[in-house]
């Protein structure tokens, strides 16, 4: 039973029984570990062969020429891009003579398992050498979640048909050759080859520490490995280090049966003003720690963070098991991404890849924090203060651009505008709402007024000030904002992009109330009674266009008047279309490459009545190629909603199998954080129907034909509530707490510890399925068999382009 | 009597009297000599002091990368460089032992003179050496507007004081140091810094030739140098060659009365495709032509070829000796630019300096055509001919950007697009209509039928064919064009620009009728009558947005809404504006860098009643900064049509003394060849009236009170006429031909020879004075002495950025 080739559909894990050595780089996003501090891509034990090797720290970058063929007053003049730092997961095996290589030799048996509950990735080899000495390899690998600074591998080895003798090379490896470093700009590759220059470098006994720092960024980063070794007779090892390498050495002959053991514990340091002695102390204090713990305990530690996690944030699914593995697998990355972040970004592709240059999007706010926000706030208060410290950058870049308040990057590392492009860039100004937006749904949702006070009235109120400041009211009163991209990449600079202006809107009068609630606060930030009148007034006038004679929304001014995308004359392998048409064409016509409207129906739906919500989907429907992974878990919330349940359901399964499938073909890069959240968002806020925009949560569930029942919760105020839906009915029970307030189809609930309520599940009533452009409809979801007989292949096109 | 600092003003010739020696660049363009095929900037003969050393030859250039921080499909890889290429002019002085450099010793006279009816540069120094030894250097230079591969110099030395021992070294350089290669790409530095490659070097006798390619575009460039060497008592020479380097030196003893003269000929060859031999020996060829005809015979033949030009070309003007000049200067440059590029383009800088790297835009057929048709119609051909040479890279182009026919590149040197940020260079598709615009122009005024069926017919076929494939339909079956660019640079991929849909609908009507004229050539070019009458159908059904609350043309769709740009918090030292605020915010308000909306009413009148028109002038007058050199001729039209006779009379000595008096602050560059042909478009279209988008000229003739006579003669058909406007009245004669119909203040008219008509001259009624953003309005030109007491210093704002 195989999912997409070579993964073992599973409910709790990913199995890998064969080993792809043609494009390894998908396995190793796959089974990359990281805590949001950490990232080890699932390089093997011996590093190679890979695809990509990956060691990422979070906030570790390297600074490249942003070169421009005419340039423009505000254009940023350098780019930051993630860096493969020191390699610390490196142990390399040889095998009597011959280094343990399976492009070499042969391989009995191969097995790769990245268990969600325990959050370890255990591998485990049988291989014969070329000369025919034949050994098993067993390891195990973690990011610890307890120990942010920690990652550890419990390595074994054992002959199998008669002694061998052994060499384990346990190694620190720094500047990493890699396969495609900054391919395309040979200026920027320059910069990039080798990133770090080395400090310091100290090996001795087990242990070894390397110290280096980045050539332009200039942020030190230390590395250090410490390790236990057991083994039966006699055991040599020796330490060693230069610059860019330290090695512990391990030397023995093993005969059948007598296994040696190698435990190594990893840890990392960074800052980009402490000084050296600090950060390799601290470097050698977390080994220290790691040592301490041991293995057995980093593991135990693990599986006991794992296990209050999943108790509060499973998504069960029954009827899909398929669907069911990949909505685990996407919430233990989202996990993974977001856990130990700590006012550091979270990046489109979290810690996995070097995708996208290692930035962080507004896919953080708009897809990864709703889910996190109900079943891991820590995570989401860490992620939004991280904004907050860089809103003195951002209130340069509102200078520059002759703004008041912020304006937050399109795509950063470390706080400043990192695209060139500005079409697509600064004036997707939207993302300054998105992180409102997230910022009212956390204190919504935990109540933590102390961190409104602290750092959330300050980032509404200055992403009101630049709202404020970019819109202004025409003749006639309305409030326009004028020249700005929304969600949708195949549009740019367009005038009162619905999406946009709503958010806006969300944003002005957020900035208000919390000022009035917060008066001394805001007084501090020099808001008076006169400015928060003026967002508020703003927010009433605020224009949102509507064609009437098509009764639609368009997606900003004048859009419905424009061309058709001649998606007749477009055949499949032009897509995606940014890759085989000019920008040009496609902002000027009605193709949209990821939901915009939509998502404005979904993230304001009381803008909309219910059936401008039916016909603008419809419409919009007919011109989404979804040549973003930031579309299908959008279009399946709106599906659902308006009662299109089976298509919700195969854009549910497509972004859940975005990465399994690799659907966007390029996960190998790393995967995408924000369609793996959205595909939790897909099943909570479209089958569940929860929507957060209100005092009280409100639900509305319905269940495709696909599935026999779902059953996850969410973590509202500390109290816990969790909603099962089968086609019958809809159970809610307070799981934590003693009582919480929410609406089921409209109706006011109150729910009380130890007294579910139930409620029947309305199905609507049938209707014509929508119209997707010819070729891009979304794989067809088949009602899945029960896990006794297991899922089926459900793979998607392969030809979508992701974010 | 000066004209801004040091230039003094003269009707017929530039005189300069002292030397600039803080920023030399200037007079370098001022007076730099080209006949459109050679252009030298004019540096001294000895070569420093310099600004900027350049030798230009139409069609030479280096490529150099197009960088992208984030890429696009169908952004092109590389630009087009002009480079300054082997330097002929320079001819280095020893006087004793000391060079004859201005920046040591005593300068005691120094002037430079540009005639206009000579076309010769003429110099005259007196300097004595920091040793105490005194030389009179008097020199004369012409580019050959008879023999356009040929430059010759005329030097001439002497003593002044008592004996000097005095070596000459006449040269060719190639790969000079520039001041100022590429600055900004550290890449494109590089590629041009020593393009040059030696293929060749040879000297002997009084003769040298160097022989050389550049490195990455391939060009094969000969220069060589011939000399005549007249000179008292005993007189040396040598010839001495490098790769790089070509030397006579020419050594003698001077009593004071005894001078030395050197006659050089210069001449330069190349191509992209003949053999070394074919190249030198055409460079060898010219030389001997231009030793056969002696430096007398090539300026005899210089001031013959002017005086029958200036006969058909002059602008007299009466009342403004300063305008007087300015005008004939922009007549005189333009002449240089486009006499003899045949077949090659005309660069918006002429051959004057490498500003704008040296390449052609719209410019050329929508400012710098429409001057030349009337007086040097050939020029015109050549021009065009050189466009429908680049057909099959503009077809290229429109296949790649996914349209018909051809779309020609925003700025070019051969023909390949060398724009790299679309929104201002693909998408300012006007460029098609231009083209055509310019095409359908001179074969009216040539009645050419041989050009229109064996170039213009083509050029009009696949605009037309681009514009019916880059337009749609509407619901309501308006043509509209979308997300395109216009003229004015302060506003980008907006829907429906006026200027670009009444162009478009000109050039598919001027399609249409050419097929129905060229039934055979048509259908060779694979035109039917569907074809031609699905043109026709797009340009009836041509949608033009109209603001009714306003009762004006907004620029593009929505325009009119827009924010009003600050200009109340706009200081002066934030002009350009484009050099201080981020192109977003320029593009989404109302906020004009040059005339578009009203360009359009110049170019397409009929589609626009009186009354739009003044109303739309005044309104586009309070939002146009002019921020660009090809506004100020544009506005000085519309106003002279609208009554507004005196700010027309500002702007179009704005327009004239763009360079002489360096007001976009880059004339060191190189001229602005399309506001010099503005200033005569001011003139002839602005207080003649003169439109020719009908069958027959028209004249409306308006003079301001500024002037008291306004000259100038008109090439119709081979018929010249000459029309002369006063206060009272106006006089049509025809010079040339037997007869000529037009129409004068809407009265059609026939002139015939011998027989003058003369009609009253109308004034319009009295009104008040349009209002420019503040700080931003024309200098106001005041009523000029006349030229016996010559002119004043109108010194416009010196702030203005150039186009």
């Amino acid at each position: 039973m195989t999912s997409q080739d070579n993964f073992t559909v599973d409910p709790w894990q990913i199995v890998e029984h064969t080993l792809d050595l043609t494009g390894p780089a998908r396995a190793e996003s796959v089974f990359a570990l990281s805590n949001g501090h950490i990232g080890l891509r699932g390089n093997l034990d011996e590093g190679e062969p890979h695809g990509l090797p990956g060691t990422y720290l979070n906030g570790v970058f390297e600074l490249r020429p942003l070169p421009y063929g005419e340039a423009g007053y505000g254009y940023p003049e350098s780019s930051q891009s993630v860096i493969n730092v020191t390699n610390g997961k490196i142990i390399r095996l040889l095998v009597d003579d011959e280094p343990f290589d399976l492009r070499y030799g042969e391989l009995h048996g191969h097995s790769r398992t990245l268990d969600f509950r325990e959050g370890v990735l255990r591998r485990q080899v049988e291989w014969t050498s070329p000369a025919g000495r034949t050994v098993r390899v067993t390891s195990a690998r973690l990011v610890s979640l307890t120990q942010r600074a920690v990652t550890a591998v419990d390595y074994r080895v054992e002959a199998v048909d008669g002694p061998v003798r052994i060499v384990l090379q346990s190694e620190l490896v720094a500047n990493e050759q890699l396969p495609q470093a900054g391919a395309g700009d040979p200026r920027a590759a320059a910069a990039l080859e080798a990133p770090l220059i080395g400090e310091a470098a100290h090996a001795a006994g087990t242990k070894a520490v390397l110290v280096h720092r980045t050539r332009y960024s200039g942020i030190r980063v230390a590395a250090g490995m410490d390790h236990l070794i057991e083994g039966p007779g006699r055991l040599d090892s020796t330490a060693e280090s230069t610059d860019d390498q330290g090695r512990i050495s391990v030397t023995t002959v093993l005969s059948p049966g007598e296994p040696l053991r190698l435990v190594k514990f990893i840890a990392y340091g960074w800052s980009a003003t402490r000084s050296l002695p600090a950060v390799r102390d601290q470097v050698e204090a977390a080994l220290t720690a790691a040592r301490y713990t041991g293995w057995d305990g980093l593991a135990a530690e693990q599986s006991q963070y794992l296990r209050s996690f999943w108790d509060a944030s499973d998504i069960e699914i029954e009827g899909d098991v398929e669907l069911q593995q990949a909505v685990r697998f996407a919430i233990f990355h989202v996990l993974q991404a977001g856990a130990r972040s700590e006012e550091r970004a979270i990046p489109a592709k979290g810690l996995t890849g070097p995708g996208y240059d290692g930035h962080s999007f507004w896919d953080t706010e708009a897809f990864v924090l709703p889910v996190l926000t109900y079943c891991l706030p820590a995570a989401v208060n860490q992620a939004l203060r991280w904004r907050h410290t860089t809103l003195p950058l951002a209130r340069e870049r509102a200078t520059q651009l002759g703004l008041a308040g912020a304006v937050f990057p399109w795509r950063t590392i470390r706080g400043e505008e990192c695209s060139g492009y500005w079409p697509a860039g600064s004036a997707a100004f939207h993302i300054g709402a998105d992180i409102a937006s997230a910022v009212v749904r956390y204190i919504r949702a935990t109540g933590d007024l102390q961190f409104e006070r602290e750092y959330g009235l300050e980032l509404l109120v200055e992403t009101a000030r630049m709202w404020r400041s970019l819109g202004h009211h025409d003749a006639i009163g309305r409030f326009r904002i004028e020249g700005v991209t929304g969600p949708d990449e195949y549009s740019a600079i367009a005038d009162n992009n619905v999406y946009t202006n709503l958010m806006a809107q969300t944003n002005l009068r957020a900035a208000a109330e919390a000022a009035t609630r917060n008066p001394d606060e805001a007084a501090a930030l020099g808001v008076d009674t006169e400015e928060a009148a003026a967002w508020r007034d703003a927010a009433r006038a605020m224009f949102i266009p509507f064609d009437a004679n098509l009764g639609v929304h368009p997606q900003a001014d004048g859009f419905t008047d424009h061309q058709l995308w001649d998606f007749e004359h477009t055949p499949p392998e032009k897509y995606p279309l940014l890759l085989h048409y000019p920008y040009f064409d496609l902002y000027r016509k009605q193709v949209v490459k990821q939901a915009d409207l939509v998502l404005a129906m979904q993230v304001r739906g009381d803008a909309f009545t219910a059936e401008q919500k039916a016909r603008n989907f419809a419409y919009y429907e007919r011109l989404t190629v979804r040549d973003s992974s930031l579309s299908a878990c959008t279009q399946a919330v709106i599906a659902a909603e308006v009662g299109q349940l089976d298509l919700a359901y195969d854009y549910t399964a497509e972004a859940a199998l975005m990465d399994l499938h690799n659907l966007g073909g390029n996960t190998g890069d790393g995967l995408h954080m924000a369609s793996l959240a959205g595909a939790c968002i897909a099943l909570v806020a479209g089958f569940g129907g929860v929507r957060d925009q209100g005092e009280h949560l409100s639900f509305r569930p319905r269940l495709p034909a696909g599935l026999r029942r779902l059953t996850f919760s969410m973590l509202v105020r500390e109290k816990l509530v969790q909603i099962a839906i089968t086609h019958s009915g809809t159970t809610y029970t307070l799981r934590q707490g003693t009582e919480l307030k929410f609406s089921h189809d409209g109706e006011e609930l109150l729910v009380k510890a130890g007294r579910p309520v139930h409620r029947p599940t309305l199905a609507p009533p049938p209707q014509e399925r929508c119209v997707q452009p010819p070729g891009r409809e979304p794989a067809r979801r088949h009602a899945q068999p029960g896990v006794a007989s297991g899922g089926t292949v459900g793979s998607g096109p392969d030809h979508l382009a992701a974010e």
